[in-house]
């Protein structure tokens, strides 16, 4: 079906494009009879504002962009719902892509975005991701932007945090308080700024309790995969028998380790205490229950868009806008998997 | 930061706006030296086409829709990860909103995209819905539109599925296999066909087998949740406590059930056998692991972005296109929750 114009309701009626148009728009200078004809053509006629001539007038799109490693993944998808609800709320459609972990694809969708004109872009970096030339792009061009949870602390923009260092600290200092005392450290990748920050609150905590720092105990995430986390369960319990708990970089890790225990009769928490991160659904219902942080996905997600928000409605209205930092709470969410009996 | 026009490239250097274009396009009569100044000036000051000029001139968006019932969920974020995926491949970005099972929203977010003028729309349909009025205005404005999963029959589209008769009839005759004789099922909502269908699926087993089929044994989710699994597993030991199978509408549902049964000592499969539906990632690493119906989720993103790219290109070139259905196989996941020793 084609779309039909101002032009076509006009010619229908005998009358001028411009009262068509003040009718639909309930101008006070059309009468009613005239408004009444024009609005059941147009409903006959299917019409809907031409949306690219009204992006045209006023130069905003109504769509944001957002840019997240992947959309199957726990915490990202919740952070996702949030945003996509809170847009929908003000009349922001959100366009979604996903940079699979990868700064070249990352690098494409920025560009994608840019061209399409969206009026503002939320994201969290990939883990190979840093303070690189197209984020840079986004600042220089003045597009209202956040970023969320993996973050670059150099960029000059708003930002959705937690304070990961001390909320390693705090999941490793609940394992030396259940007499934790040969704690092995996943961690992510060597990249992304929470993996570091989450290694060194794991440092901190060891440093604090006088246990020493060794650095044979810290294995690294390459994908920060339940197979991984299957995988290195395998090469503690061989490399490192004494081990007595595990602090992994995500829930995902810890339960890839705790199924290999399981499968393999390693009692937990018993021989091995195990504490996650971001609280997954499935920990809670896991044998046994897992430990872990929370971390506030959704809240996360909302706190996003109204940084977003603010900012988009500032550049409109051509006022300065000062980036804000928003740091959201963790708790350790304390289940089987850390309490000795 | 204001976005340059294609004039002021030509004001600047001295050049006509058509010359600028056609630079910007490599057009062969255009001088290289010109061509140059004009790129090298273009990228200086960051020039980028304005997409709703672009937009209004070809007629395209390459935007699609995709309305889901929710994102935060094993089978729709796969779905959805497929979908993005294939979109990008294709040069098409995409907008995705939620329903919340609710069809009030989601005749809203119909009427919203319709608005945006996006080339295409796929959607699962929300529990509420049918073959409503949006959804015949989807079909009357000839926009190319694919349902897959939550489908209606009636409709005249696209639509990638599974046969959920076939493959719950199987899951029903597996418990049969094993020895159940009362066999509960957790049902869907009374409207979406593939609840209706996977019910239908039940009742069929059952009947092939000679096993009188007894409404007291239907359980019916109204929000299929985690929660309704656990509550309605108290219940159904209370009510029956002679069930020795229980067949869910999905494996979130079975989760609910498998987790009050462990909580309360309720050996599963001895006592009870459960099957789930949809292969969650979660239910291979539950204890004991959950058997289910593999539904091929990414597969189902795949095809369903294959048929609008196909509608949607006889739709530009003004070709007729006759819709098409995609179904797609399942099969049972054979796990420790059906599997008696």
């Amino acid at each position: 079906m084609k779309d039909i114009t101002l032009k076509e309701i006009a010619t229908k009626l005998g009358i001028s494009i411009t009262t068509v148009s003040k009718a639909l728009k309930n101008y006070p200078d059309v009468s009613a009879k005239t408004k009444k004809a024009v609005i059941d053509l147009a409903q006959t006629l299917h019409y809907t504002p031409n949306s690219f001539a009204v992006n045209l007038r006023t130069k905003e799109s109504k769509t944001i962009g957002l840019i997240i490693p992947e959309v199957v993944h726990h915490f990202f998808s919740n952070v996702v719902n949030a945003i996509i609800d809170e847009a929908e709320k003000n009349g922001y459609l959100v366009i979604i892509l996903q940079s699979n972990e990868s700064l070249e694809l990352e690098k494409k969708q920025v560009e994608l975005l840019i061209n399409k004109r969206v009026d503002g872009i939320i994201m969290s970096l990939s883990n190979e991701s840093n303070n690189d030339d197209h984020i840079k792009e986004i600042i220089s061009r003045n597009i209202p932007f956040v970023m969320f949870d993996k973050i670059n602390k150099l960029t000059t923009c708003s930002k959705v945090i937690i304070d990961d260092q001390k909320a390693a600290f705090n999941a490793v200092q609940h394992l030396i308080d259940t007499g934790c005392k040969r704690i092995v450290h996943i961690r992510g990748p060597l990249n992304p700024q929470n993996s570091i920050d989450r290694y060194i609150g794991y440092k901190k905590a060891l440093e604090k309790n006088h246990i020493p720092f060794d650095a044979k105990l810290v294995y690294t995430c390459e994908k920060v995969t339940f197979e991984e986390g299957f995988d290195f369960a395998r090469q503690i319990i061989k490399e490192h028998p004494d081990v007595d708990g595990i602090f992994a970089i995500t829930d995902l890790v810890a339960v890839g380790v705790l199924t290999y225990f399981n499968d393999n009769d390693i009692k937990i928490p018993e021989q091995v205490a195990i504490i996650g991160f971001s609280n997954w659904f499935m920990s809670q219902v896991l044998t046994p229950k897992l430990s872990s942080v929370e971390q506030p996905s959704h809240e996360m997600g909302v706190q996003s868009f109204t940084l977003l928000l603010e900012e988009m409605i500032c550049h409109k209205e051509g006022l300065h806008y000062t980036p804000r930092t928003v740091e959201l709470q963790t708790c350790n969410i304390i289940r089987e998997s850390t309490v000795r009996p």
